[in-house]
């Protein structure tokens, strides 16, 4: 509806591939109903997804001994952490909706994206112990992760020789985003697109198109070991 | 054994971290043992975790749209893969036994050692279709997974609200490594050790050296969906 925020933050290096393609479906229909939707293109803007030193500025807490999440806590709350990563918190914080579409790399996100989520969600901007989980901070938001496989959906069934696609959608859907706060919008999956046929790619690009007309309807799931489990 | 050769994969930025320690120790014991150690520092190395172009060396098979896998697996097949994958690639084919070290990172591994694993182990490397999980092309080498987190042991029991800490192995172990054809030893966990005293973290170094000394003997896993999820 008009005036919701979206952030897409979108990990492909190709803007021909189903995943670009995906993206620019999301960017035409939301701002169609009226969203403003931003896009955090990782690979174009380079993004560097190693947690180090650099993404403090200026002295550390502890110099004797690097802690990571303690460094980018402290620098976050001295408004002391590096600018890419005040650039992307300030897109989450506005965010009503995260929507993260990226091609399936060994059963998780590819490393460019991962990087986003160890260096963007620092405690103190995303959780604050006790703060976690229902009560993590960035509640009232909602995330939903749209992603592309290698392999079929009968690899990804329950029994198939991948396993139940819910057992891969844990760490990122309840280890990430349900410990910040966020509720999650059921997955969207394009199963193994590279062995589609043109019109079967066509087909996935609409029917993502028609999800989203609806989505601000969509029930968040129960994100719970039931949901992925059984 | 003498002259079995470990591959350990380190992905932590403070040598004096409990990490830094876990890698130091299995260094040592497994060197008293007389097995040739190899250690891949990927922050110290500065390693390149982004998926890009620039890991194929010249012409790309198709300019017209990039995709990451084809051009990677074709760039392996006639040697035009970059250097640093190329060395990386040689350390794992001649080792007997991958340790992989880091902290936890939301439920995962770091980017950059996400990175280590969606850069080296193209296809034609590490798998090639139908040859995948038994049949993976680095059958008969063995991973462990040795990782510290920032959750205590209750937090990751099952019916804890981070839930049974296997369910966060399946991507690790399942879907990378046994995909792979690896077989997977049980991991190797230090919950909480910001939380410790100084006394139990030793305790977890000793416990440490202690599982290596005997570790040739032990039988992997079932990696299958049981171990996992019950």
């Amino acid at each position: 509806p008009p005036g919701r925020k979206v952030l897409i933050v979108y990990a492909h290096q190709e803007p021909k591939s189903l995943n670009g393609s995906l993206k620019r479906v999301a960017v035409e229909e939301l701002s169609k109903q009226g969203c403003s939707v931003t896009v955090s293109d990782l690979y174009a803007m380079q993004f560097e997804p190693r947690a180090t030193r650099n993404d403090i500025v200026g002295c550390l807490h502890n110099s004797e001994e690097f802690n990571y999440g303690m460094e980018t806590w402290e620098a976050y709350k001295r408004g002391a952490l590096s600018n890419d990563l005040i650039e992307e918190q300030k897109k989450v914080q506005e965010a009503d909706l995260l929507i993260f579409q990226f091609p399936l790399y060994w059963f998780s996100m590819p490393a460019i994206m991962k990087g986003w989520m160890d260096r963007v969600l620092v405690q103190g901007f995303a959780f604050e112990f006790p703060n976690c989980y229902d009560s993590g901070l960035l509640k009232n938001k909602l995330a939903l992760f749209s992603f592309t496989t290698g392999g079929s959906k009968e690899m990804y069934a329950k029994g198939g020789i991948s396993g139940d696609i819910r057992y891969l959608l844990w760490p990122m859907q309840h280890g990430i985003m349900h410990f910040c706060g966020v509720k999650v919008l059921a997955p969207h999956i394009c199963f193994a697109p590279e062995y589609a046929s043109e019109k079967e790619r066509k087909e996935m690009l609409i029917a993502w198109a028609q999800r989203l007309k609806t989505l601000w309807k969509e029930e968040p799931i129960n994100c719970s070991p039931e949901w992925y489990f059984k």
